[in-house]
C-alpha cells in the first residue's frame, strides 16, 4: 500500500490544522493546489509567510492594522467620545460592515471564563482605563457575545467602568431579523419581551 | 466603514480559491492563521511554494511521485501483468488504501466528455498502448467513475484495447457496503440484480 508523496503529506498536515478541515477536505485542497499555476502558489505562499509581519494588532486598540497605520486610531474622523469593546479583532470588521458605529474600538483579546483560566488579568484592561481617560470617552458600548462568558465579562466591565462615571451600554438583545417566532429559543423571546420598545 | 488590512485581504482571496471555501470560511481560516506560530506559517508557506517542484506526475504512469522515484513504476514488487486505468492521480491512493490491487496504474488525466471539449485526444492514450506492449500486460482493469462520462470512457477504452487482444475488466457495480435497500437508487439496484453472484 503506497501513500501520498512525502511533501504532499506535509502540505495535507498543514491544511488539516485549519478550523473545520479534516483529512478528506485537506486532501481535496492539496490536490486542487497541485492544479494551481506556479505563480498563484508562490503568491499564496508569500502572503502566508509575510502575514504576521504585515498584519499586526495595533498597540493602542488591539485591532488589526496595516504595516504602519491603524485605520481606527490613526483616523481623525472617528468619533473619540464613543468606545466599543469587543472580544476579538475579527468582530471589528463585522461591526464596520453594518456602518452603524463611527467611534473607536478596544479589543479585549478574550472573554472571562474562570474554568478555562481566563481571569480578569487575561483581559486587556489596564490599558482600557488609560485610554478612556486619555480620550475623554462619554459612552462605552459593550459588544460582546450574548453567551455565559460574554455576559459575565459585560457585567464585570460594567462594574469597573461605572466607578469611572462613564455611561455603559450594551448591544440590544431580541429577535434576529428574518427569524420565525416558532424557532426562536425561550431565552431570546423572553429578552425580546423585556426589552420591547414603543412602536 | 473600514475593511480588513490589505495583506489579510490578499490572503483571504487566495484561501477563497480552495474548493468549497466561501468568503466567511476564508476569513475564518485567515484569522486562525494569524494565531499560528511564525514557524508553522513559514513551514506551511514553504510546503506550498515547493509543492510543484517536489511532487510531480510520473512521466510513465501519471501518478504523483516524490522528487525522483515513482513508488509504482520504480517498484519491482508490483505485478507487471495487471494495469489499472484511472481518471486522476488522486484515485490511485484511494485504491491503494484498500490493499486489493498490487499491479501498475495508468492515469488518463480526464474522462471523455465531448460537450466540454474532452475528446479521446485529451486522454493519455498513445502512451497507454506503448506501455501495454512494453509491460506484456495480461489484464487491464478499468477503474473509472460509474457516471455518464466514466461509462463512455470505459466503453471507448474497451473497444480500443480489445483490438490488442487483452483481457479488459471493470470494477463491479452494485450495493455499497452498509447501504439500505430503501435508499439505494433504481439504477444501482438494477445493476446489483443483473450482476448477482452465486452465494
Amino acid at each position: 500500500m503506497e501513500k501520498y508523496p512525502k511533501d504532499l503529506l506535509t502540505l495535507i498536515a498543514h491544511l488539516k490544522k485549519l478550523p473545520g478541515v479534516g483529512r478528506k477536505t485537506a486532501e481535496r485542497f492539496a490536490f486542487k493546489l497541485l492544479d494551481w499555476e506556479d505563480n498563484g502558489l508562490n503568491e499564496f505562499a508569500s502572503s502566508l509567510s509575510m502575514l504576521k509581519e504585515k498584519v499586526k494588532p495595533c498597540e493602542t486598540c488591539g485591532c488589526l492594522k496595516d504595516e504602519h497605520t491603524c485605520s481606527f486610531c490613526d483616523n481623525p474622523k472617528r468619533n473619540q467620545n464613543e468606545l466599543c469593546i469587543i472580544a476579538s479583532a475579527r468582530d471589528v470588521f463585522s461591526i464596520e460592515e453594518t456602518g452603524s458605529f463611527r467611534g473607536l474600538y478596544h479589543v479585549l483579546g478574550s472573554l472571562l471564563s474562570p474554568l478555562d483560566g481566563k481571569t480578569p488579568e487575561c483581559l486587556n484592561l489596564p490599558h482600557l482605563k488609560e485610554r478612556i481617560q486619555a480620550l475623554s470617552v462619554k459612552e462605552v458600548i459593550l459588544a460582546l457575545d450574548p453567551t455565559l462568558e460574554g455576559d459575565a465579562t459585560s457585567l464585570y466591565l460594567k462594574d469597573q467602568l461605572e466607578n469611572l462615571g462613564i455611561e455603559v451600554s450594551r448591544l440590544a438583545l431580541g429577535l434576529p431579523l428574518g427569524s420565525s417566532l416558532d424557532f426562536v429559543d425561550e431565552g431570546t423571546l423572553s429578552q425580546a419581551f423585556s426589552g420591547r420598545a414603543k412602536f
